[in-house]
């Protein structure tokens, strides 16, 4: 019989296929004495031996169908297979102990793992932990006869079942046969889900129950535009999924058809979608998608792939080439977000009871004025090449904004003097992610060119509730009518002074989100690159008074987000 | 010549006497081969002597002054000293491997400690080890001939000079010879200025440099008023001090005289005067301080003070006991406020990487409603014996209340079905502590009979600055104008629907604060007890009128924390 099960809708899409469990097998066993050390030695030779063989294959896979560089890690298996001395422990416990070939490998392997572990200091040893734990998993399962998931061997159409998706996981998905994810836990924000609508991979993420409900091989179609699966389908079921695949891809193909068209209401209300990217690469995959702009350039990848802090120059070409890249459209770098939950190994912060609310962003930069001051110049000197925006984060005072841009006057100025080329336009605002900053956006205002809502701070901090922190999930509530309150007062405060708002969020794509953003008159919606055309062919359907009187009801009418949904989905059903 | 240190004022009140440096000695040695095993065994004998005769006198006198349960843990050094076992390790290093006694101290005495502490989930072993490292330090103290601060032993009048001060030392301090403190670092919220505060030790806080800055012995006087000190003053500065200090008298003594008063401004308008409690103990203060009521009772002490959850009966007793030592003034207890920095070794919490915007307070409740409701029947129960009102902390959102509510409702009706005396006008409120809940006050109005707000919270939230970090100190800004909007916001919601407002944060009693939470009329101020008397002398002298003339300035002309500062100056002075 058909199981339906209810998820959160992560990635958009719609695919069947049959289910691919990415599960552990149980690798439990008991310790047994044994008499026969040779035939228990055979035993871990073959078991070896065929974990030899399906690493090969496997390491063969991954490179025709991922890349060399994710086919590497098996390489190293495959060494510490080949590993004499590791095997020989292993061998002389069998025979000293008189013990099974599972209690022998279990035993051995823990003590270097356990060796590696304890070198915190060292990440290449802390990785050789990590390797072993993965090989002694490889051999155990063909010692006990059960098999392990190889995600990298998938020769047929599957939909992924797992629990959740590790970022190893990910990279060992080949995406001309995985048709879709559904899993037990995560949000909208979590890994596997960001994962989806990068890889564009219909995806159910938080459905409680996908690897009990679902069994290897059973038919699933998996819904992410509703957040649903339905599991071993009625001929009838699959019927209808392939009219709604097929609507779905005539849907799509409408969506490209936007991909140079400007963003307009159904009533001419013009606003800008951008793109978020993470690297001058992503540039790319935002003109592919009919970006306007790129709304959010987080720089933090200059810092955290890398030894020590980036140079000036090594800063310039990146700005550089993410401004060539846009040819003349804006692109707003935010300076440095390192601290919370990013660190640097060779920028060492104080150890924090709470490090989201803690010493991160500009809090660090207006402390190490040398690290603010270098990118300041880079990003100045990079500006001629296009129209850049620079914003601030984690700004939470008049105060700060001003010594901030007090800052980069300075170094202007300076650059100026020394007859270096800047660009007389570049526009230096903030992001608008702490409720005190919301509070007194009128005041802000006054001193920054613009705003950028960054939604998944916001709505935590206004919450106080840890958006990766399952327990509190509940109240991460972006149509919330606080959150909406505050992201008004935003919007208001600068059209007042003559300036504008835009949102670098989560929330700028999602599409509940966008009627009451459009209604509160938020200027420019920025996104992951593959919603931008979806985006724009809802805000084409939407008529712009309409929308401002569903957000100003919204505003003051309702109590509870459940109220804001209901709200929202009346005017725009 | 005199100094001058600034610091921060954390306790009222004018004191001059000689510095008493409350600093750890330099413990450091080498570790040296030795030929006369005996002569050293002797050296540690006789420090092991002199280490017994202090800890007796420094029992006896803690006895004494500070009563016996302070006095046990010098009991638990005087066993360990009394240990063979110990002493003899520390012996046969020495023989055996010929080295100093400093050295042997240390291995031996290292061992130990590090044995226990890693019994992680053992608390007594936990204090054992504190125990053996406080020990150690007493005997190489004497090994090396340098001096232990022992505060117990203070005999003549002094000022304590720290870099900070830790409950045990506070528990040491006798509050006949201690007239003032000075720390290097804290703020008005750190334990040593609420410390200073519940003892009426004049105290300054946050200097940066006091224990460089002062010597052993040299006259030190305090101004907690203003937050500064000045060491080795001239014979007119001292003249100027005790002029100072008897204006400071006269002024409790007019403060003493309004115990009794109502607290009404200088145009007639009446606010009410409320004590924060810990304990059900906390009432006498309240009462000989001239609190109007309990703004705040904290019921964490019911579940931290013990090794289980709390029964029933229990609670009921602590109710009761409050409700009847107030005599029919009002007692808001909130419900249990666990989480966050507050652990109990009985409930264990998840594992959390923000744990302040975590599984906390309400949260916990909702969830664990076998520990609400028996807290709410408990409570219940109690209501006859005064005028109780109770108050759910971390409310966040409309459905919260409204769940907390239907559940404290459904067990007074189970109560009165089963034929319990309850009281009739018990008001069920929350606090208001969490930025969300700010901006949508005029909804939750509609359900909660009155609004607590919490501002340590509200402000750390809404500038997410995590309080208790010293690298974002300077974000946690009581009078920034984002915090008196949301103040604002609160209490204007509240008195739209006929409802009231308090405040049970350390704002409610800060000398700045008061003047503009009266003109923003807030109706309730609920502090420390020490403080209501000042406080209420403070408004009889304020004009509420101009005060909201004030309030009304700073919270739409002001942008920074300065300018109120300096508004509340001009208006008030």
């Amino acid at each position: 019989m058909t199981k339906m099960l209810k998820g959160i809708a992560a990635s958009d899409g719609i695919a069947a296929a049959k289910a691919y469990m990415l599960v552990q097998p149980d690798l439990s066993f008991s310790e047994t004495s044994i008499d026969d050390p040779e035939a228990e030695i055979k035993r871990l030779d073959d078991a070896v031996e065929a974990s030899k063989s399906e690493l090969e294959l496997i390491k063969q896979k991954a490179t025709e169908n991922l890349g060399e560089e994710e086919a590497k890690v098996f390489e190293a298996h495959l060494m510490i297979l080949a590993d004499p001395e590791l095997l020989g422990q292993i061998k002389d416990k069998i025979k000293n102990d008189k013990v099974n070939a599972e209690a022998a490998l279990k035993s051995v392997t823990d003590m270097f793992i356990e060796m590696f572990e304890a070198m915190t200091d060292n990440a290449y040893m802390q990785e050789r932990a990590g390797d072993i734990r993965d090989v002694t998993k490889r051999i155990m399962s063909h010692l006990l006869g059960v098999t392990l998931p190889n995600p990298a061997l998938i020769q047929e159409e599957v939909v992924i079942v797992a629990h959740d998706l590790t970022p190893s996981d990910t990279a060992q998905l080949d995406r001309n046969y995985v048709k879709g994810f559904i899993t037990d836990i995560g949000g909208r924000t979590s890994h596997s889900a960001i994962m989806s609508r990068t890889l564009e991979i219909p995806a159910v993420v938080g459905s409680g129950s996908a690897t009990t409900d679902i069994q290897e091989g059973e038919m699933v179609i998996i819904d992410g535009i509703n957040g649903d699966a339905l599991v071993d389908p009625t001929d009838a079921e699959l019927a209808d999924y392939k009219q709604k695949a097929a609507e779905f891809a005539a849907q799509k193909e409408e969506w490209a058809r936007l991909k140079d068209a400007k963003s307009v209401s159904a009533d001419g209300k013009e606003v800008l979608l951008g793109a978020n990217i993470g690297t001058p690469d992503d540039v790319l995959g935002a003109n592919d998608n009919g970006a306007e702009a790129v709304g959010l350039f987080r720089s933090e990848f200059l810092y955290m792939n890398s030894n020590e802090l980036p140079t000036e120059d090594e800063q310039y070409e990146a700005y550089k080439a993410a401004l060539e890249g846009m040819s003349g459209k804006q692109v707003v770098v935010r300076t440095m977000d390192i601290g919370g939950d990013k660190e640097l190994p060779y920028l060492p912060l104080p150890e924090e009871q709470n490090p989201f609310l803690g010493y991160r962003a500009i809090r660090i930069c207006l402390n190490r004025q040398d690290i603010f001051r270098t990118q300041l110049r880079a990003l100045l000197r990079a500006s001629k090449y296009g129209r850049l925006a620079i914003m601030f984060p984690m700004i939470a005072t008049v105060q700060e904004f001003k010594d901030a841009k007090a800052i980069f006057e300075e170094e202007k100025a300076n650059l100026v003097a020394s007859g270096v080329e800047v660009s007389d336009d570049i526009q230096v605002g903030m992001m608008m992610e702490i409720p005190a900053a919301a509070m007194i956006a009128d005041k802000l205002a006054k001193y920054a060119d613009f705003f950028s809502i960054g939604t998944n701070d916001l709505i935590q901090y206004s919450m106080a509730a840890d958006r990766g922190n399952e327990r509190v999930s509940y109240l991460y509530q972006p149509y919330n009518p606080s959150i909406l309150r505050l992201i008004k007062n935003i919007i208001d405060a600068s059209h007042k002074e003559g300036k504008w708002t835009g949102m670098c969020g989560e929330m700028a794509g999602d599409q509940i989100a966008v009627p009451l953003l459009l209604g509160l008159g938020l200027d420019e919606f920025s996104m992951s690159a593959t919603s931008i055309l979806k985006t724009r062919s809802l805000i084409k359907k939407l008529d712009s008074k309409e929308m401002k009187e569903l957000a100003d009801k919204a505003v003051s009418d309702c109590e509870t987000v459940d109220e804001v949904v209901s709200l929202v989905k009346e005017f725009t059903k």
